[in-house]
């Protein structure tokens, strides 16, 4: 827990298995115990079928995996439980992670059940439900004002001066392996027909990258004939991994406010793999506006019963783009998951129909 | 849908089966096709262990079951499903509901869903994240001033004047059937050692006659043994069924505020039922303080990462009570479910650990 980069390169680590068990069923994970109890009940989310709507092109095979049912309201849990439990094999006793929310009320709901201290950084500026969130579950919520990177260095600088361990979800190993689990679940849910495509918001691209790895796994098993298209969407007021994949100059300067908070990251650490998970699947990177992201929001909530943070409404906006330029035909096996719960970041034009 | 009670003796009506198939593994329910369309993910929620810890009285097997996961984050999208489902099989295209919240949001999303038109009447005094959820559906919020029950008969006379179908969760016989799933998922979860205690939060005691008739069911077909003994708990401020239990006056002019809004039903409508099954159980009902029940969400959250709303947390105080007197053995298998995320209601005295 203690290292998350390379000592000589500065590289960001990945968890490798010494011993693989090519032929079972589970895919396998960096833990000598089972999670029992460090698990709140994450995974096994439920995958469910968008029937055709006028705002949505017209798809026949949209399904969407909904993320937002996970314990703490997003995909998030799935991939701190296993860093968590990896947190506790070690002796962690106390630990450090910066958030623009949802990741930080993730980080702070298992350290309570796994009974450590939690520091958790994240911007002034972030959805208020997600900072009572983070405190609720008695966290420690350092709040920084900016933007989210100084949450980060902010971070840094206290692991630094108090001698803490540093429990970055972007960062650690041991997160990605968590999120793994996702692919395995599409397998299972979606078994008669599996989707063509993935379309997913992207920030740190954490959800991309295990569900990736996740997929990896099950083709070199046997399991899966093959992985689908991984397609990444981000807003266009924070798009570093759109430029780098379409070989444009992007800097951090470029950055705007977005609805999109949850992907506003504007130094994704490992945008060198998200860019050749991309390429290697022949997927594409589109950006959209936070009117797009609005809309789609809007989209799922009255027509389709399904209410979405705008960080999450961002992939069915991205959707929308890939389908009108034809880079996905319309009776593609499609699947979105829906990132995280609308609770946590209802946007200030929202106002009630109220009489 | 039209017809809530019985037009000779006014009682509410209940949902039975004239050709049940008392071996399948399935749960009967009312409707003709497979509710695919209508369906949002809901059930199929976590059931995770709680480990022994102070607060919690030194409890050898404490269970959970998460209801928080459901696609609107409480328990009531179980019978909302099958409600709805039976309002599109019948044709209603706008519907008229009154809940403290949760409810309501429910029935707005699967509205949304359906393409059926919802109007919501909710107290005015309802938690703002349970307005604004049942606002984001796209459903007619019909705000309305007093206790939750002036809602209740404002929507009536909203029926009334415009002769709409009233699909109210705490009347409807299809919205109980939607709940017995909720039998299913315990068996299944706990298969190696059923509960012998269910201690449920109970305002119009929807959850606890669902799991009932599903346990019900489940025994006449031979899968299980017993059924568990039920056990409900309400809030000192509104506790009709625990009076109606134990035998003692109360009108709903005893009545007073309480934090625990989700089970502040001052006249249940199947109270006599819900006395019968906690006799018939062998099961008690308790009352708890709205101290009690802060303590609760609190020690929820803090030393397990489960955030309830306070609604919720009442099962807990009330386990502690029952504990307390030797109601229940401390080797026994208890299961509390978690009805409702407490994203939906920050209590105001929550305020951040803030630095």
């Amino acid at each position: 827990m203690r290292t998350l980069a390379c000592s000589k390169c500065g590289s960001l680590l990945e968890v490798d298995y010494a011993n693989p068990t090519p032929f079972s069923n589970t895919i396998p994970l960096p833990l000598h115990q089972p999670l029992a109890a460090m698990t709140l009940g994450e995974g096994n989310t439920p995958t469910i079928r968008i029937p055709a709507v006028g705002g949505m092109a017209g798809l026949e095979r949209l399904f969407m995996k909904l993320e937002s049912s996970n314990p703490t309201g997003s995909f998030k849990d799935r991939g701190t439980a296993i860093m968590m439990s990896a947190a506790v094999e070690q002796g962690v006793t106390e630990i450090v992670e910066d958030s623009s929310g949802n990741a930080g009320a993730s980080v702070a709901a298992y350290a309570a059940r796994a009974g450590i201290k939690a520091h958790v950084f994240a911007p002034t500026s972030a959805p208020k439900p997600k900072l009572d969130q983070i405190a609720v579950y008695g966290a420690q919520l350092h709040t920084i004002e900016g933007p989210r990177d100084l949450s980060t260095s902010a971070a840094m600088r206290f692991v630094q001066e108090h001698d803490l361990v540093y429990a970055s979800h972007s960062r650690s190993p041991f997160f990605v392996e968590g999120v793994k689990q996702f692919a395995h679940e599409v397998m299972e849910q979606m078994a008669d027909h599996l989707p063509d495509h993935l379309v997913i918001p992207v920030g740190n691209g954490l959800l991309l990258m295990g569900a990736y790895k996740g997929f990896e796994e099950l083709v070199m098993r046997g399991k899966l004939p093959r992985i689908p298209k991984f397609h990444a969407v981000q807003t266009k007021a924070v798009m570093p991994l759109v430029a780098a994949f379409n070989k444009q100059p992007w800097s951090k300067d470029q950055a705007s406010p977005t609805l999109a908070g949850g992907i506003a990251v504007t130094d994704p650490p490992h945008i060198h793999r998200l860019v050749s998970i991309l390429r290697e699947t022949d997927g594409q990177a589109v950006a959209v506006r936070d009117e797009e992201i609005l809309y789609s929001q809007r989209l799922l909530a009255e027509q389709q019963g399904i209410f979405a943070e705008p960080t999450s409404a961002t992939a069915l906006a991205g959707l929308q783009i890939l389908v009108s330029d034809g880079l996905i035909d319309r009776t593609d096996t499609i699947l979105v998951p829906i990132t995280g719960s609308g609770l946590k970041d209802v946007p200030p034009s929202r106002r009630p129909n109220q009489t």
